[in-house]
């Protein structure tokens, strides 16, 4: 049983890292990029009979900083 | 037109990150999770027109270590 987690940057959060793919994308010759935003995936093996609520607690507890940070669960 | 890029390590490469977080939620008291993975997103908002081919020639020259890392592209 696994689940996937993806961790992004709220929008409105500067992303300098984003920023940097951007414009060495840009400087590589690849047009037509207008943003980029990157995350974190997160892919966890569970035990079975493991609960979508309890990696939501492990994103709310440890996997996402919730100030800056939006997370959404995907179970696999 | 947006693409969504996963970079994850190879199965058989070492992640100490996702090590780290495994170990993590342990200590916390979240039993059942027998491994983790930690990966990149990268959203990539594109001028209409940009093929799949093109952002996967981007993965390959600049997004991943196709040496350690394995990827995939999926247009949304």
């Amino acid at each position: 049983m696994k689940a996937r987690v993806h961790v992004m940057l709220k929008n409105g959060v500067l992303d300098p890292q984003g920023e940097a793919v951007r414009h060495a994308l840009g400087a590589m010759g690849f047009g037509g990029v207008n943003g980029v935003r990157q995350g974190k995936v997160i892919e966890l093996d569970l035990a079975p009979g493991t609960s979508e609520a309890e990696v939501t607690q492990m994103c709310e507890k440890l996997l996402a900083n919730t100030v800056i940070e939006s997370y959404s669960v995907e179970m696999v």
